[in-house]
């Protein structure tokens, strides 16, 4: 289970990794007790940065590695007893209560904060200072999200890990890099193995994504630099792109960049399951739009060509429960017209949506797109609980600030973008002078922002 | 008053940093109330690495650096007031009080975390992400370590930035670089200024400094690339060195380093004074043993030839109030012999040190030198205030595990080593077998380790 | 047919070459005569370096690349008649011919040096100074050695620039680069097109060619910074390895090079063709047994693992005449028991070789390892044209002063192998302290050292 | 003599060589005869970059760099022996002048040119292949240089090594580097060294000439990266600098480089006396031009501000000789005026100029500025043999393409400016869209272009 939980941590880096680890716990003197809790003990009694602590939490973490599953879970249980003491925090509660002047509420709070501090963060915090013991924490933190369950003990550890992580992580910390077809092998391997949104083919698709109107850039930790935390892909264009197979066509001929008016961001990946929830995607976009913009004088927009995940899941529940408002009249007319055996429209949309390669029968994509458009509108627009936008991706670029700019039929005819969007994609705009407005309005009073066209389609 | 505080803020780089940070300020939107407390809300309102919240903390920035001093020390205590609320801190720890099963508690235990996050902090981390922002912290710890003095609103702001330094310099994420006589002009030139312990004397003097029988080591931090944190000077050379004179002597023959079999840490000088309490000096000279032990295959002693600087005004202390046990009876004899004049020893001893060049006169000096080098081991080994020893030198170096192995009369003959030291130094021994338990019998029962030949003068 | 010839020139980088070298040559001041001599001549004129001198060099140039092959071969005989002065060569060589001393002869040679100094030469160096002029005249060298033919003009100024390359290619103006999965995806692309020995089957054969326990090593030139001119491939195993499909087979498991006792140079590839001649491979080798020696300490043996590229081709030839020594006696039994149907055994060792895969069929392999062993032992012991091997690759390598170590059946079965080598390849031993007088031994009396084994092959 | 010759062959640097090529030499194996001849011939036997070549080649430079002056002179002498055979370039002659068709004379015109060949050239080249053998034959000719006198043997072996170092050095294997503080501090240090227009004062002085309002840019060779081959002090200003010494205070405020509409090219210095004749300067110029009008939008003028180190030499021979038009009428009678002892203008002009400090005087300098500006024009204008004009400066920036611009009078009152140019300095201007036709001017017809108040200096 481990080994698909990261494999990460089993792939030839890693094998280097527990060889120079293995090589540090050779430098640590034998102890009467070497059981697992008597070496964390050890490691807490020591100071981070000696080379006898470095070998220590060397030896912990290869410990650890070579681990089997439950071997691991018992590891982290032990790690987790290393929890702040309740009667301390208790005391330094009470301690605060009862200070009477400002200087006395100082000090107390200050007591109470370290009283909080969970021995097992000083632990982990000596990871850093062994190679790679960064790229540890993380993969750990992935396996806890995956282990962790209900267990608050584990859930504990994990929380204070995220912190941990949180703040070494901060974005100002993150060195933005571009990524071309002259970055080393090793690195655009890992780029093919993360890309998240749409697969990469092979050395050859990759590198016309690498092109020269092309753009790919991520960010990297000065602790992981071989190790990209997440990364966006640019295609320079004229116009807002509306096929995600037209910008992945190989043959397509290659656009002078400089003559580009948009960015099109139609891919963004995060890499490390072990930083989720700490989020990098929006600064991601922020900083790339500034060196495009620097880099390009000409680019006047810039847009993502977004799949739209959760489309389908919600349209097939509409159907199944037989919404009654959720075609318009003259929609169920066409669409009883074009599958007649059906009873309904609902029935009827869904049994054009079952036929084979529909978005390739010229007739139906037409008959079907205003219809799927206006219903993709209200899903993007309308459905959610409470403020939040129920699709996802819709969610994270309404966050940031972006605005619905346009609904795309048959831009996404993979089999994934069937399925998921029903052949659908969205472009949202990044539209620099209004990002922090739009934010506002989403964040604040949960208004979703949309080109006029988008809205339109909603009235009656 | 703030200018002398911090005279790097004032230098060609800030003026450089306080440009850029105006040209950023100018991007940010007027508001009605301009004021830096609404300005502070303003930042506290956005999220850090969006290209406004930027602009708003580079403003925010800006402002400080160009107010005088009283105007920085209103800003200062209007961004420490800022600080949690002491009611939502005693509402989480009532609920923590109250909870019942290991979840709720987990819970209740990360609000009563939350609840203790001054805003002032999160504030404090939005200028990771503006260009040289980090920097501005540290210098802006620095003005706070100076300006708090018992005002706890203030004592409070510099600990929360203490905590937050102290988190991102953690030295797992520090870079060691050697640096020698092809480092950047710009770089050595910091280091004649950081350079606490024997000053430099001009460029020629450096350069003898990092000649090939010379190393000179540094941490740095991958977010102030051009700042040295703390830096060691070590010279190569063949037994333990008994004279930082003879050391910097630019008219010295060269040793083959590869010859030498001692290496002799004579400086070692923290940079950063906005980092103070942050400890990085055991770890340098851990790491540079290390470094060392792999170039250099013959070595087989690491020492320090370091300064005493706590010794002539403990032993004048000593001579004023007339301590009886001070001087042995034969040596008091003999201080008496060649200072008639004196009417007891103590006295004989102060008109001898009191004597114009004494160390330069061979007579003297001789005399002196068993009687205080006898003083000295009593001052290194038995002075102090519980465990700790007195002296902040002998301190440090027995906290890192370090052993007194010799005590070096007229070692450091410049005005600074004679008026501190009454011109001794101390070779502090570092043996990487031992320093583990040294230190642990120094932090445990405050057990001072010094070579027999010490112990031997301290016998009766 | 100048596609075919320069597949470089067309590619993207050229594209790039040809757009830059069409800005510059833009900013040529418009002449009345615009002819390409007229081109030339004023390339001559001016002096290299010049904005002016270096837009008129770029103009010439993409004047060339924008031609059609008529276009080019015009181009290249306008360019061969700016050759050397007959008169001039014969007056100064009059001139020398007279002169009555030391100091007159020494004016009058420089005198006839100077005459013979073709202007070509200059136009052509001409180009070291605009953007990637020097790849662009290898390239150009590539097309020259195409279309000389006999033509004496076209062949001098062939010569001529061969003269130039060999200068600035001394092999002390290379760099050694090591070339791992780390490497430039662009370059690491590049080494797929060059390689000549055993075709690179994608990148997952890339990455197994490059992984921990093999090296790769290319020489470039600071002016051609992304273009290897030649790169070996090492393997490092125990002892000599006999099959290039074990080595290249990416299942196997990998072996820890340091526990490596010999290196396997088992592919040298050219990649320009415009530097045929220009011999780079002997001290590629050498510095890389330089290279390997320093890293692994438990290295004994380097050795190549070689095809015999002229072995079949010798062998089909001297049974078509039906040599009467070339099989002994049992051979020509043992053949013609397993081929009954064949004349003699020549005949039949035809026949068992045309046999589809032969070398597959245990018992044929067999039977023909040793035949085929002592076959080949004479052909690269005895045959060519006076000292010289017959075998070119036999031929490069007793130059470089190695010797022949090994001849192993079933190598090679590639289809390549089969047809050209039998299937058999060879491994050539380089030891360093042989290296001189084996180099010796065979550049002046032609011997061909060899294993004792082998020797014994060709007894009697 | 050697000594003072080379002085850089004798700093650690070359210490530091010398001894890594004494660890080559000693594993060449001992011959028989080992003196430098022979050593010679072993060497031109061997091929270059064999271990066994390069270490030959190392043997033979540490026995030059350890013999005393006379025995390098022998050595030299013994290696300028290997020069080309007298016959065998006769005989050549004779074929080539035999030959019938345009194959046998090219077959035979490249059978002459191996002839002139010299054996030495092929063993210069071998150095190439050891570390700092470039560097070292640099330093060689330099050596050459001094000691070649009238000897034809060691000058034909000179002008060998000039052929060899010119295809090296070609301008297109150069490499343009900005210096700033940045720099290495060793390579600061060198520049400190090799300044030889206006001495450099200590690194305070330093450091003014490398800020942000200054720019400095030199040539390195791929082959010695630490050795800047020539560089260039640029000062940004607004109007034409006509003083150096308000150029080099460093109380002078700093200037916005951004407004800055001229750059002052106030000092070239070669670096490599090895490369004298192998001209870089012109180029070096139009590449910072190119740089800096990259770099600053407002820049409009390119001038230098110049030593004028002939004028005096050429005025003082002038006045000795009483040259009846050196003045004219009105001059001569302010200049006698002035120095009432004097018997007439010239004489009183010497007087006045003999004055301690009279360029401090107010009084003096005023009436001596337009009398010493015309002189000056007319030295730079008139003045020369042929063509070419007398003052070594004016020659080459007239060589350039730049014009004279403007004379300065107290420019320069520096001793040496004061003794060589009567304190003036000239700015030449370099106008890109003039350079071309002015060179030609110049190179052509001996035309000198100047600005119309130049010009007009001279009339009647």
């Amino acid at each position: 289970m481990a080994d698909t939980a990261i494999p990460g941590l089993f792939d030839r880096t890693i094998r280097r990794i527990t060889e120079a680890w293995r090589d540090m716990a050779a430098g640590v003197a034998p102890a009467a007790d070497d059981s697992i809790p008597a070496q964390m003990r050890a490691c807490l009694a020591s100071r981070g940065g000696e080379v006898s602590a470095r070998n220590r939490a060397a030896k912990l973490g290869e410990a650890y590695l070579a681990a089997d599953a439950p071997g691991r879970l018992a590891f982290l249980r032990e790690l987790a007893s290393f929890d702040a003491d309740p009667q301390e925090i208790a005391k330094a509660a009470a301690r605060l209560a009862e200070a009477a002047d400002p200087a006395a509420t100082a000090t107390a709070t200050a007591a109470l904060r370290r009283a909080l501090e969970p021995p097992r963060l000083r632990l982990l915090t000596q990871f850093t200072t062994i190679p790679d013991g960064v790229k540890f924490l993380v993969e750990l933190r992935a396996e806890l999200l995956a282990l962790r369950g209900t267990d608050p003990a584990l859930a504990g550890l994990e929380a204070d890990l995220r912190t941990l992580l949180a703040a070494w992580f901060d974005i100002g910390f993150l060195d933005l890099r571009r990524i071309d077809w002259n970055a080393p092998a090793s690195l655009l391997e890992k780029l093919v193995g993360y890309e998240a949104v749409h697969e990469i083919q092979g050395w050859r698709d990759l590198k016309n994504r690498l092109d020269a109107d092309r753009r790919c850039y991520a960010f990297f930790h000065p602790r992981m630099p071989n190790e990209p935390l997440i990364f966006v892909e640019v295609a320079l264009v004229q116009g807002l792109a509306g096929s995600v197979q037209a910008l992945l066509d190989e043959t397509a001929p290659m656009l002078d960049a400089r003559e580009a008016d948009t960015a099109i961001f139609y891919s963004i990946s995060n890499c490390q399951r072990g930083l989720a929830g700490i989020s990098f995607g929006n600064f991601l976009i922020k900083r790339v739009v500034e060196e495009l913009s620097a880099e390009f004088r000409n680019l006047r927009s810039f847009a993502t060509l977004s799949p739209i995940p959760g489309f389908r899941r919600w349209l097939d529940a509409a159907i199944a429960k037989a919404a009654p408002t959720l075609l318009r009249e003259g929609e169920a007319a066409v669409l009883r017209a074009a599958a007649p055996e059906a009873p309904d429209g609902a029935t009827a949309l869904a049994a054009l949506l079952g036929r084979h390669d529909w978005f390739r029968d010229r007739a139906t994509a037409a008959l079907l797109a205003p219809i799927l458009s206006r219903l993709c509108a209200h899903y993007l627009l309308n459905e959610g609980r409470g403020k939040r936008a129920a699709d996802p991706v819709a969610h994270f670029h309404l966050s940031n600030g972006a605005r619905i700019e346009r609904i795309c039929p048959g831009a996404d005819i993979s089999d994934k973008g069937v399925k998921e969007s029903a052949a659908m994609m969205v472009n949202y705009l990044y539209d620099p002078a209004r990002i922090e407005s739009y934010h506002e309005d989403y964040a604040g009073e949960g208004k979703r922002n949309a080109a006029q066209a988008i809205s339109r389609l909603l009235k009656p």
